[in-house]
């Protein structure tokens, strides 16, 4: 659909993460119009359990890391873009590996959401990953994160009192919960 | 923090929705780096109940929405970028009039969420609206969408499902349903 949608579109600029692209489109009704789309490759996050997830309130991996387009520390679940070919569940286990030193026995898809779908194609898959071995983490040079390990409970109130702002670490967790609403 | 971590920022493009500056930034370690930053002005975002919320599984409103950068159609709650100035419950009023026309008595904020910090200052605060009252809707020029009444139950299933696929729509439904987990 976006395709045939699509008149032209000027790619305004190419960065290392992220490229800017303003297309001009046609919308559903016919009219024109330009629109600007951060053309991103996509993302997966998991959602690290170091405990069996059959006990009572297992433990889970948060990680909290140095963002400074938010301007300080966000607890967030290991999480990162696609490399070029790669499958959503590798790069998920490529994360984890490279921001908790972690591999994981058993990783299950959980979702998969559009994180701002006004104005960026991104995809984020989410994961829930178990049966850990850790290891050495091997991060990037700009990443800067500690590790911290917390009862699914905790982080589940984390995300009630908005303690967790990240989108992606809060549907993650709110999903390998196996949410149950009071409806 | 985010300011005294700036080296230099180069603003690369302004566009109507959305800016993206190259920041020159030192890290938490002392080395420098450069990052791509979109810069927003923030959102809100709405979860309007059309019935009363004590009721058994109250209806709420969904939009059937067009998405050129996701390429097709997403269903979402009303929302939209705050104005120059604007507080976010005024931002919420104005989108739930804009999008569905109806106006509500009341409004409570459920959380806020940053929707992909990786690249983004974005962050977009979630209401509850209740006491509608229908009216005629106002929608801007490049905006496509319709209006879908739901039981509560049943978004939440759609959530569940992947057939809600975007991540403020999916986390407003969650809080406003006061999500419980089996743990």
């Amino acid at each position: 659909m976006s395709d045939e949608a699509r008149i032209k579109s000027t790619r305004v600029y190419t960065g290392r993460v992220i490229s800017l692209d303003v297309d001009q489109v046609r919308f559903p009704d016919g009219t024109t119009g330009e629109l600007e789309i951060i053309r991103h490759p996509g993302a997966s996050a998991v959602v690290p359990f170091v405990s069996d997830l059959r006990g009572a309130d297992p433990q889970v991996l948060l990680l909290k890391q140095y963002r400074y387009a938010t301007g300080g520390t966000l607890y967030e679940i290991p999480a990162g873009r696609l490399e070029p070919g790669e499958l959503p569940e590798a790069c998920a286990r490529r994360e984890l590996l490279e921001e908790t030193g972690c591999t994981a026995e058993s990783i299950v898809p959980l979702t998969s959401m559009f994180t701002t779908p006004g104005f960026t194609d991104e995809r984020i898959h989410l994961f829930l990953a178990t049966g850990l071995t850790r290891g050495e983490a091997r991060r990037e040079a700009d990443e800067f994160m500690e590790i911290e390990t917390v009862a699914l409970s905790v982080a589940l109130q984390m995300v009630e009192r908005g303690e967790i702002q990240d989108a992606k670490t809060a549907l993650g967790l709110l999903f390998a919960a196996g949410f149950r609403v009071g409806v």
